[in-house]
């Protein structure tokens, strides 16, 4: 998009860092809020900047871990994250965008309002010359008719259920890949959600 | 832009807001990290939201103040801010982010590395059937030479220097309003400069 619109990401940094000095200020040294401004700066530079530039796994990984750790402050006691990203598809490329939105649809949709601590494992290997990308919780789980929902809204061609990030996700996985890219979604009601993306392993980043 | 790949805006709001919450414990009431978090939550709530839907003067007017607010923070004895809306102005619509940026490029291109404190004037009132906005600086002005350049990069057909914020603004004007918008661009060396922007006037607010 040529004629953007948007605030000035810089504008955006340079506020967040001003904020964390005044707040370092207060406390004598760095703090929960500088902590979590480290963590928006990060997200912020990432989300804003050139997003139709292909990352690497690895820096998909370290996005998704910024938005957990903002996440965690925030609900201390609903969920942990175990991360498992394989060196060998760390440097593979994929678009941007791709694990913090399942992240995030694992806690709100699948974990939120649970009355135990959840789980979410966060997973990416090498299958051959294909990425297999795993994303999943031990939360209350959806029905079949609702995965077929969620099935018929990424398969649409008008636009409808955007701003559902798993369809979102998804949808631009088909865009991006075409048939080279797949996606799965395993689910039963209590027993958790299963996402898994295929897509090519194409290296770009440095070993 | 159906399939957004942009972090989603409440998850910005909410993690400003819970950092709000951190430095209010450590200074036990609001402050100012909690001041200007506040302009900064709705300068993203501004900018993230809708980017097509039609504003109004009043709407942008105040998102011009949350981020003069912010500079002033930061650079707090560059500059100062002359505000002058028009009541009869305030409720017709705008497109969005047409003062704000006008704005920044008198900070940054006026007056920063001035050593005096400069004076912007932001004005808008009704010509007429016709929305009259003038952003003036009294800092270092341009060059004829550098007009032409600015006024050349607005009217070309291809896209270069659209991170000129007047360049940007210049050609949303001409994009969303046609024959109907005009931009003139005053500056002299030594004398500041002065855009005035002129569009149709549509009242979309309530008085």
């Amino acid at each position: 998009l040529a004629l953007q619109s948007q605030t000035n990401p810089h504008f955006l940094f340079n506020a967040l860092t001003t904020i964390a000095f005044k707040t370092i200020q207060y406390t004598g040294g760095p703090n929960d809020a500088t902590r979590m401004i480290d963590h928006l700066s990060r997200i912020l530079e990432y989300s804003l900047t050139d997003p139709e530039r292909e990352a690497t796994l690895a820096d998909e990984f370290a996005h998704a871990r910024n938005y957990v750790a903002i996440q965690e402050f925030r609900y201390r006691d609903l969920f942990r994250v175990e991360w498992e990203l394989d060196p060998e598809a760390s440097t593979c490329g994929a678009i941007k965008m791709l694990v913090q939105p399942l992240i995030e649809n694992a806690i709100y949709h699948g974990l939120q309002g649970s009355d135990r601590r959840g789980t979410i494992a966060a997973r990416c290997r090498l299958d051959g010359s294909t990425v297999s990308l795993t994303i999943a919780d031990d939360g209350r789980g959806m029905s079949d008719e609702r995965i077929e929902e969620l099935r018929a809204m990424i398969e649409a061609d008008h636009v409808g259920g955007g701003t559902i990030g798993l369809v979102n996700t998804c949808r631009r996985l088909k865009l991006r890949y075409g048939a080279a890219g797949s996606y799965l979604i395993e689910s039963e009601p209590g027993n958790g959600t299963r996402i898994m993306l295929r897509f090519p392993a194409i290296r770009i980043g440095c070993a």
